[in-house]
């Protein structure tokens, strides 16, 4: 039997997963694997669903379950599990992150697809289209920057992406562009965030001698490097690395905490409540 | 509003979610907290529901909610937040699980209460009693073991306990007594199982070199070692450190590994399928 | 043979290890363990020597080594190892740190004495105590602080105190007292450093929803939160858990690393370059 | 100033630091760094030296030190810096580690050079020679298995290679081949050794509940699985992985563990204690 995710989001009040549940039942649906999530912060009420019920169409399912809980006036996402989300990934001349989701995509361990990889170097291009995957060169300076995010979205429009990765892609986007998709561009930062906010972290974290160095994938938000988390890791360190070492270990750190952001955002598994994530691992 | 928290473990069919939200609904509750989860392995379902409802008895809010899901035949738990287990420790000599786990209780940390201690050894009775709780020194011979146990048991039904937690007892359990209460004696293993089976595990691991050594709560089945897993972990060694060296960076580990298991039960987030645990953390 | 810590620190030039390995045979020792560090951004050379010698005095082994290494001007510091450190901690009420720190010198862990603890409250009085050592009270308010660090250093002065550990001690030491004991006052701070500086930590942790909280043990300068980083680590939390949570997980993560960088400093293991520190763990 | 990298390891007697301090001095090298180690278990001690010498053939420098340190008979390695070990990488089907070891070498990470890729499968073959790397399929079955051996140990000795990885090569080698380059064989095993050592090692651990997974990277010796261990690490799983989760989830480890392990080695990290290893990291 086909399977479907469903995620919703509402204020919190009694009778809201019976209704759920009911709507479930009625599409002939059998619950797998279930988690949610009250709130005490903000009041809001959060849950994930993956069920498998017998074949019809998404649009269908949601329509039955949204009659069942509108009430509560929610926000409800549903997807069959078969129908990947669609990911442009955008990148500059640092290629390790880039690199590992193409492999980890290539090999089938994850579920998006990749309709075009963007960039303002030319580096990367041959190693995007030996995937069989179309590069965009979009250079940026001080005065294009407006028209180049015209034409990123563009592009997100005609290839009808479901989010945007941000693979050490080194330009800031404008507050505009962070607020046309909220909570649909993740980005990797290379430091344990709210530590060493900006640019060059693991210099930063030389200097004052942390005894461990991590990364962190959020959300881009207007305001930078401030987005809700989604995840984030450490590695010890010690003396001995100077700047560039830590680099070269930061690189394992970033590419596995945003690869792990990319698979919880496309299997539907974080929602967000202000300025904080629920993930449901 | 009073908070209850349900377990409930089934052959998986669909509707069961339903039911079960019928029951709570009926109750008037109202779902703070919801996990559960299909085992592909066993075919088993099982869920972990917190929810609040209005001041009533538990047995009452079980008779309502069992009558709901009755056709799927489930095994059923329900607990008020607010009554705790009551937990029987035992412990040799070596106290640092228990001077740990007795910290906790008495800073509030550890949702427990612990009617009495028993050991086979008379040295932390000072300890024990210094924090009001009886303690009863049961010393073991291989002639008086079966009496022991026997004692052991009537303690555990004359002080209603709930579960048994051995803190680094060194006595083994005859099969008798690890059947008589399964799912319900965890104990704490100074390795990282299935490594290191047995006796003087620090020492085995000195000798094999490895980089991390670790530890393993894990409820007592006949089998030596071999019980379901609740929790492990470990932490990073080096050549430097000798057997005796392990034996002091392994208490680290021990201590934090049993007092997570033991409020994982003690919150009933551990759910048994077959010998693997299924943890709602 | 009774074993001996040397470590020393200078100018990085030529030489330095043959004329220190001089002065060990020079006393019959033989090198037990031995690390050192050419400090790329100081120029700094630091090493630590573990020996055994045969029997001495510690002084005059330092005088035959000083009088073979004079000539690269270096800080020497020496210490039979079953000399231990004489140490002072403070703590305000939180004792989970004094209760690790006691419990670990009473199992003969920790290689340090202790000849007093003081507190700005009496509430820990009774846990002293009862592990047989003298316990002074100084409360602090706005109008005493000079009174009470004046007493302080009086005590240190006194007992011969080695250096000072702030076990969760919430007052801040003026600028004066800072400077008084450079290096030698160990800090713990309840978060990841440099993230969520002041106070509570816990609390801002939770608002920014990051996924891993940590702790810091550091040297105290006058720059709050700024000193030499000893020591750090982190451990994994989730949206399900609200500040008090994160300060009952980060208690676990604060002892523990308050307790390795006590060691450190107590095995002669750290040396400070600048505002970092090398540390042969 | 060109950089030297010295191992010594020899049974543990007073004055062997001295006698290498003068050599290095002889030669006119100032240490960089410096790690020392006697292993109380097997009365070995073992060095690692980086020092930087004026320009100078290794083989002259390695004379006057030896000349010095005669007297104690030790095993001594020295290396310039830059001369970069030569590496035989192996592999069957599965590609994560080759790609990654790849991928690190491309990028001026890994410090070694790689002469050929060598395997029983043709799968990686594009990816290999794509890094202008040659690719030599040597397919094995029960009968040709001692010449496949004989044909691998002749690339050995004509590319000069300095050790071997085997990088998710699943045929076991002959005892014959173990021993033939004892310490130089480097092997990743995708389970926490010793636990599920042998084949399937995730579907083990999922069958046996274990709350981390690992991986392991090792000498080869005769004994499957046995052989002294380089690195390890772990990873958190859940209930909610099946095997094949534990597969996918396990590359991420068994890649950077592996990684860690050539670059130790390639470092001259590594000395070999009996059947344990002492790392200088």
């Amino acid at each position: 039997m086909p399977q479907f995710v469903l995620t919703l989001a509402c204020p919190d009040r009694p009778g809201i997963v019976r209704a759920l549940a009911d709507g479930i039942v009625e599409v002939g649906g059998n619950i797998l694997d279930n988690a949610q999530f009250s709130d005490p912060g903000t009041g809001m009420f959060c849950v994930r669903t993956q069920f498998e019920a017998p074949e019809q169409d998404a649009a269908a399912i949601r329509e039955v379950i949204e009659g069942k809980v509108s009430e509560f006036r929610p926000m409800v996402s549903l997807r069959a599990v078969d129908r990947k989300y669609r990911v442009l990934i955008m990148v500059s001349r640092l290629d390790h992150c880039l690199v590992d989701l193409l492999y980890r995509w290539e090999i089938g361990e994850m579920p998006i697809e990749i309709p075009l990889v963007v960039s303002n170097h030319k580096d990367t291009r041959p190693l995007v289209e030996r995937h069989g995957i179309p590069f965009v060169y979009l250079p940026v300076t001080a005065g294009t920057k407006p028209a180049v995010e015209q034409r990123l979205f563009d592009l997100v429009a005609e290839h009808e992406i479901d989010f945007v990765v941000l693979a050490r892609y080194m330009q800031v986007l404008s507050d505009d562009a962070c607020r046309k998709m909220p909570g649909r561009i993740i980005n990797i930062h290379h430091s344990f965030l709210p530590g060493f906010k900006g640019s060059k972290p693991y210099h930063q974290a030389y200097e004052r001698g942390v005894k461990l160095i991590g990364a962190t994938a959020h959300y881009v938000t207007p305001d930078l490097d401030q987005g809700p988390i989604i995840e984030q890791d450490v590695v010890r360190v010690s003396h001995g690395q100077n700047a560039d070492s830590l680099v070269a270990i930061g690189r394992d750190v970033e590419r596995v905490v945003l690869a792990r952001a990319v698979r919880l955002h496309a299997e539907d598994r974080v929602v967000l409540t202000g300025n904080r994530t629920v993930v449901f691992a």
